[in-house]
Formats: structure tokens, C-alpha cells, sequence
């Protein structure tokens, strides 16, 4: 291992871990619940950026895609997307989580000594 | 401002700094305090990332470079290069430390939030 302070990338898949575990599936969902808790700190997460976690996290197999058809006056069908834990998803996302937390750890230590070190 | 946690490049500019204004200015130096402060944290900055930190605190006018040659036993003339704080440098130095320190302070304030959110 030789990287900085934790990734964006590892935080975004702790939250949709986390929003999975609550059951909010819907992929439309979490842009704006990821909006919501990151906007007192000034960071607007993209749309792109929370697709790649998701297919991260896909790839890994963690979770798996439904898409779900769903009628829309008379418009026609809306086609809507919703993530789900594999059989072994659950616990795979729990290990990923307690590897990413010790990683924020580290990362708040290095904070705390930046600060110490020079101010 | 749209960025996630804080820059390496932020940090490293902060530590160099911290050094130059502790009349350590020897290019070479750098390379090895930093490696020694940030041992403990599983972080090793590499010599062409501490370039590129040098270089942007030149070009901003923080600092400047000089080179001296040095005699070297009978194999001739090494040279050294040495990095001081431009006429304005300390006082821009200053102002860049404190701009980092709000960013420190939001950095860990995300991580606080992502821990107490997800664990």
C-alpha cells in the first residue's frame, strides 16, 4: 500500500453499502442522498462517479443489478434500476467496510499530525 | 471548489513550507524529513511528487531556487541546490498555509462524519 488520505471512490462504496443495507436499492436514489450528507462540506459528488463505485462494487460481487419495468400514465414503460446484495454480498460488503474504516483511521491521523506539524 | 479530501500535493507544499521558514533549504533534505514523517502512516512520498511541489512554490513565487557548487574531494564540483523564500515568499507562504488549514479542518470533519454515518 502506498497511497494519500482514503479515496473518494472507497467512501462513496462505504455509503452505498450502507444505503443497501437500509434497503434503498434504487439507483436513482442514491445521487441525491449522497448529495444531501456531503453538502454542508462543500463537495458535490458526480453522477459518473457514483455509476463507477456501483460497478465497482458490481464487479466485485457485492451487489447485483435488477432493472424493473414501471408503468408511466400513458406514456409508456420507465425502466428503473435497483441494486441488491449477492448471497455473499452482505458479508463481503461488511469486510470492505471494516478495511476502509481502518484506512479513515490512518487518514485522520495523518490529518491530525499535518495540523500538529506545521500550525 | 468541487474537491474531496485534501491534496497530497497541498500537504507536501505546507511541509516545504514549514522547512524552508526552519532555514532548512536543501533540496535533498526534503526527500528524506518527509519520508521520516510520514513512516508511521504507510505513506511513502516519492521524489518526483516533492519535484513537482518544489516546482509549483517556485513558479507562484513563494520561493526561489539558487544552486551553488560544492568542491567534492579530487573528482571536482557537485552541485547543490538550495530553495529560500522569495522577497514576499514568507508572507505567501503564510497566506497558502492558512488556506490549507480550512481544507485540513473540512478534510476531517468529512472523515469524522464518514465514520460516525457507516460505522
Amino acid at each position: 500500500m502506498n497511497h494519500f488520505l482514503t479515496k473518494q471512490r472507497a467512501i462513496l462504496k462505504v455509503y452505498l453499502i450502507s444505503l443497501i443495507e437500509r434497503k434503498k436499492m434504487y439507483g436513482l436514489q442514491y445521487l441525491n442522498e449522497l448529495r444531501e450528507t456531503f453538502k454542508p462540506y462543500g463537495y458535490v459528488p458526480k453522477h459518473s462517479e457514483i455509476y463507477k463505485a456501483l460497478h465497482e462494487l458490481t464487479s466485485e460481487g457485492v451487489v447485483y443489478r435488477t432493472r424493473k419495468l414501471r408503468s408511466e400514465d400513458k406514456e409508456g414503460f420507465q425502466e428503473i434500476i435497483y441494486y441488491q446484495f449477492t448471497e455473499k454480498g452482505y458479508e463481503k460488503g461488511q469486510l470492505y467496510k471494516r478495511q476502509v474504516k481502518t484506512d479513515l483511521e490512518r487518514s485522520r491521523d495523518i490529518i491530525e499530525k499535518v495540523l500538529k506539524d506545521n500550525y
